[in-house]
């Protein structure tokens, strides 16, 4: 591939962003896409209409101004923590290679182009290898100039992380005292509560907190049994029992039979509803005993305090850990309620399952990959598939297929990944949205990393041997011998994959033609068509993480990545806070946990690119450069180890101070009694509200909305909220309240 | 090397066992060697009068008897928790190994022996390799039968594992909840506490816990700067400043220069304490401020109760977790004084220059190996020296050197690991005693199986191929061809190094001669003679350990070693009791700590087993047993991650459960008062005790008073030994009752 090539693909990726960015500069402002483009305003607002300039069919580059004023604090305050987190990398990744590609273009670049004594053609004809320190010859005395920017990269990216890290992690710990009263800071969630015939699960449990916990225990709210299996199971049961009740009374015989096909139809709520009516007058006690079976061996605790809420969660409770398992509860809106149920005894194995098919599945994922790989290797395309050989002769085709085509095939294979790995998080058993979230992030970032980059360096360069994870000790040769060779591929994925995702995250195209299809060819109403959909953190964040460690580990080795890659960033930054001020609504906040994920794998990233350049120089034939490397190595290392010390632990656990100073300043106040009855109302299991309303899709809805309301809100309003609520939850047990009779009844 | 040599090398360790055990059945009754065999019932005791009978110069099997009479609560409170979790060990190899024995001996062992048709020879002049796997032909049918061993073995390992960790657990909170009261559940030991410009350490800390857990907080106690530079520093500062005080009232003036040299001599103890008599009467406020100077940044601080000083101790106490570092403080005795002034933010320093010295050691000690190793090669040898040849023709020499020689070298170069590995662990900063022989037991723990079998298995078969390490996926391959063929080494080490060193340790011969040279040359007094050695887990932890490991791996492979080990494990049990019973000193409990160690490495040496039992039946062409082996594999790791999950949480905390029982307990029967009384003198310094007696080797004789008070006696026998104690420590800052003025008196 030479520069011409490379022009090209840059021509029609540039061509393709100012095409897609001017047509959504148009497209925002039809009043028909308001709620694909804007989403987060449409909920927020509460109101549809958005004031609209005239010129409505010229594209406008406001949007552009608009996301670049928009300060920090108006991202925090919409976005929550994760978005500033996610701009915080962007605006890392920005610095960061501002200064690696200042370094390396006026340093490693003409020490690599004139590194052989070869005659040199003119520019646009100069192959890209050229441009690589493939060029530089073996045993040459500049590769200390190599060395040098290694070294300058390496420190200004541990300045940048550190001060990153710690900037992030003050504004976490504002963000928690700042923040009004959280119900999750005053509640922990107990799993695997033993089970007893004597006494039902509520019973232990408030038995248990009010002898060990006494002076600190507020009440405690059971969760109870979901899922469509379990609730068809539980109706059929319920309807047999009623009906047979009823048949006493009114000496008409159903048989079990015909009971059995009613539950298979699933739609026998009106039965049930009614029946609930017949209890009510019969007021038999197996009611009683259909609650207990019917509760999860969990519950919610909530404490008077957050120090002593955090006391429980972080200590183990009695001598055997898998009972009484405590944690800190998710906040109410981020709690994944399908999870919240699984016992406990099973989430190690569940982990182990997970674990072992993501890695199944990253290994399945080699074929495609393998294939794309083939089409930049022309030659053997052509010796496999002799018809093409007329059409790859022509030159522009030429260009497109090995430019251009691996990448999108790439791409496109890409897309299947997340909604997967989303999936196996799921079913791993994370109880809170932004923990499987997060959970579905690390998952992607590894097989992003694996399959983008390894893969694709070692099918690239040594096609047929695929033992290279048979030796060990000469990895970082291997490395380095194939690394440079795949830096163009890398060039050309961050022009096709890099530039055009931002397009296409910024035009919505799923969004958009769902909302076409929708609104002129099934001709929904306005509001039947929220989208609200939430910031897709699992698949933007091993993106820019990967282009980050893509950068570090080019960018001695072939510089000329580097502009492109800046012209990513930036792009990114300005599409991504425009997307996070107009088009995502914040469901829940994760309390900025990306921020370790990025800066370890940027650390990793670091570690990497030493390698190979420590076997680039070793293959070079350079002891002093190789000599000088190591230390840098441990050097890195180093500063990896004190930010784990210093700031991780404050991403893991709040702490004791935090909670007592905020603790006192509201006794202060004389807010807790407002906390307090706030707390009972705060976690309300949605397949309970489900059961009191008739329409089958209420459960989703009433999530999204939910959801929608935003955890740092103030309490108040959250209090209001659910007054407001037609659907108002009928509270199961909050314990210190509940009546059995009266539980009885209601369900 | 064949059965013959064998056998010599078996009677020649009789012989030596025989010998050594008649000599100590015989010494032990002479009344000179009293403190060298009943080290532990002269300390407990308090009186050397053992009654002796009159048999003196008799060999006779009485401490057989006693050792095995002895009972497991005796155990338990003779030699703590520890203890018992090594005889566990033990009789947990005991069992093990008797079913593998008879399964191997009865199925697998004439599977071996008649595995390929050969002429078979008489049996003494048999080759050993003859009744070793590699006897089994490829392809063979049998393999079925060695698949099945394996089975059997890990399926009795894993249940007889269960239980034993299942019954230690329970051991151990039987333990906790049953000792009396002590004074480490109470408190935590606080680091890295803010230095302030404008108050002490001491006021800092009382500050924080007053105002953070104030409800809680009873009282704390500074740590002052110690160790011998520090000490001589803080004499000659004082010493400076006090002379100068009193020649400005003698008008006398000593010159700095003569001070100098009098803080060189270290034998101006008596001065300082004039001059504290004189700084009573100028009483100058200089030495304020020299408190805050030698005061270090931790504390040990008193909570009410059990609960409140575990939360405090798990739970991050500010936003920055290098400040206010709180942990559970150790038992008294237990505490390492020296460590406990090293600043918390040079520790995670200290533990990678740990480990890195700890690898490089690791691998150093390759040299003295690899010559071991090239003798048991005879023929190498005799190339290499040609004057030898003559000697090896004998063949006595011959199969002394073969089958001894090695093992003995090997043993002695092992004798300098302990001391070493320990001078690390203190280096790393434990701030306990059983902390550091824990930490000392894991490094010999590695170094002695990655130097004894793994060196041993790649130096002997592939000698001059040192790149194994190179290859990872053909690694089962590799071990499969060179565990087999070293399996006659280890049956010999199981021989030589097993049971000598079992002799060696219960003759004690290093005490017995230096007792000599102590009683008949320097002629020192009784009192003098003390040895008050404790248990050296940190050596025999590993070397029982070893031998499991030896014999899962050899099991399958070469059954022929079975019978050794189990007359290996049989000997250990009666001698290690003896010891326990008769000569180690209880100086502190480390809580059963080491169980985990033994469980993990023992689930390795059964995981990797099954590796090597893989890669043979990879070799021997049976893709049935290899196909049969993986799902033991898989099953092995989940069994591990089960056990992680259901019983080490409680080897790293104390229960709330167990820690409010308790508390409720004390507070029931009106026993806090009490505690709280003990706990103000139950942390006592021994640099700031002996500040105030004159002799100075007084503070290694105090400290192995203080250790020889046994942890699990009771408080109030505690606090009269203190009473008793003519060198009363001077409390110098229990913090409520302190007063500036008298802790400057006191200095």
């Amino acid at each position: 591939m030479d520069i011409a090539a490379l022009l090209t693909s840059a021509g029609i990726n540039i061509a393709v962003c100012v095409v897609l960015f001017s047509f959504y500069s148009v497209l925002r402002k039809q009043p028909s896409n308001v709620n694909v483009y804007f989403g987060r305003r449409i909920a927020s607002q509460h109101s549809r209409r958005i004031d609209l300039c005239l010129e409505r069919f010229v594209p406008s580059p406001s949007w552009i101004l608009k996301a670049w004023e928009t300060s920090e604090d108006e991202i925090l305050a919409i976005g929550g923590l994760d978005a500033v987190v996610f701009v915080r990398m962007l605006v890392f990744s920005i610095r960061m290679f501002s200064i690696a590609a200042v370094i390396c273009i006026t340093l490693v670049l003409p020490v690599n182009y004139f590194g052989t004594d070869r005659r040199h053609t003119i520019i646009p004809f100069e192959s890209l290898e050229v441009f690589t320190i493939e060029n530089v010859k073996e045993g040459s005395t500049w590769l200390w100039v190599h060395c040098l920017a290694l070294y300058i990269i390496t420190f200004s990216a541990c300045t940048l992380l550190y001060f990153e890290y710690r900037r992030i992690t003050n504004l976490r710990l504002l963000h928690i005292v700042g923040s009004p009263p959280n119900p999750s800071h005053f509640t922990i969630l107990v799993r695997s509560v033993p089970w007893s015939s004597e006494e039902s699960y509520c019973e232990t449990v408030k038995k248990f907190f009010s002898h060990y916990h006494a002076s600190v225990y507020l009440s405690h709210q059971m969760i109870y049994k979901s899922g469509t299996v379990q609730k068809l199971k539980d109706d059929a049961e319920h309807v047999c029992k009623v009906l047979k009740n009823v048949s006493l009374e009114k000496t008409c015989k159903p048989s079990f039979r015909h009971c059995c096909s009613v539950a298979g139809t699933n739609s026998f709520k009106k039965i049930s509803n009614e029946m609930d009516i017949v209890d009510g007058r019969t007021g038999n006690t197996d009611m009683h005993l259909e609650t207990t079976t019917k509760e999860c061996a969990s519950a919610f605790v909530f404490f008077k305090n957050r120090y002593a809420a955090l006391m429980a969660a972080k200590v183990l409770q009695t001598p055997n850990p898998m009972l009484w398992v405590t944690d800190v509860a998710p906040e109410p809106h981020d709690i994944y309620w399908s999870n919240i149920c699984i016992p406990y005894r099973q989430l190690w194995i569940r982990k182990i399952a997970t674990l072992v098919a993501t890695i199944a599945f990253m290994l399945v994922f080699l074929i495609p990959v393998t294939f794309v790989q083939g089409l930049t290797q022309l030659e053997k395309l052509q010796k496999m598939f002799p018809f093409l050989r007329g059409i790859l002769k022509e030159k522009f085709v030429n260009q497109v297929v090995t430019g251009y085509l691996p990448s999108v095939i790439l791409v496109l294979f890409l897309c299947a990944v997340p909604p997967v790995m989303m999936l196996f998080s799921s079913m791993e058993g994370s109880i809170s949205r932004s923990e499987r979230k997060k959970s579905a992030c690390c998952k992607v970032l590894y097989f992003t990393i694996w399959n983008v980059f390894f893969v694709n360096v070692f099918t690239g360069s040594v096609i047929s041997q695929l033992s290279v994870f048979s030796s060990v000790t000469d990895l970082p040769a291997q490395l380095a011998k194939a690394v440079p060779a795949q830096a163009t591929f890398f060039t050309t994925y961050v022009l096709s994959s890099g530039w055009a995702s931002l397009a296409f995250e910024v035009m919505q195209i799923f969004p958009l033609l769902c909302n076409i299809f929708q609104r002129f060819i099934l001709r929904l109403k306005e509001d039947a068509l929220d989208s609200s959909l939430s910031f897709p953190y699992h698949t933007e964040v091993p993106r820019v993480i990967l282009f980050v460690f893509l950068g570090f580990t080019c960018s001695i080795l072939a510089p000329l990545m580097l502009p492109f890659l800046l012209i990513y960033f930036f792009l990114a930054y300005l599409v991504y806070r425009n997307q996070i001020i107009n088009v995502y609504i914040t469901k829940y906040d994760g309390g900025g946990q990306y921020w370790p994920i990025a800066h370890n794998t940027t650390v990793f990233s670091l570690l990497f690119s030493q390698l190979i350049a420590l076997g680039v120089f070793g293959l070079k034939r350079s002891s002093v450069a190789s000599g000088f490397t190591i230390p840098l190595l441990i050097g890195t290392l180093l500063f990896h180890q004190y930010c784990r010390q210093r700031f991780l632990p404050i991403f893991k656990s709040n702490s004791a101070q935090t909670a007592i100073d905020m603790d006192l300043r509201d006794e202060h106040c004389g807010r807790m009694e407002g906390i307090y009855e706030h707390l009972r109302l705060a976690y309300n299991q949605p397949s309970l509200i489900e059961d009191d309303s008739t329409p089958p899709h209420s459960v989703k809805h009433h999530e999204d909305m939910d959801s929608g309301q935003s955890s740092s809100e103030d309490m108040e309003k959250g209090n209001e909220l659910i007054k407001k609520d037609r659907r108002r939850p009928v509270q199961r047990s909050v314990s210190l309240n509940s009546d059995k009779s009266v539980l009885g009844l209601k369900l």
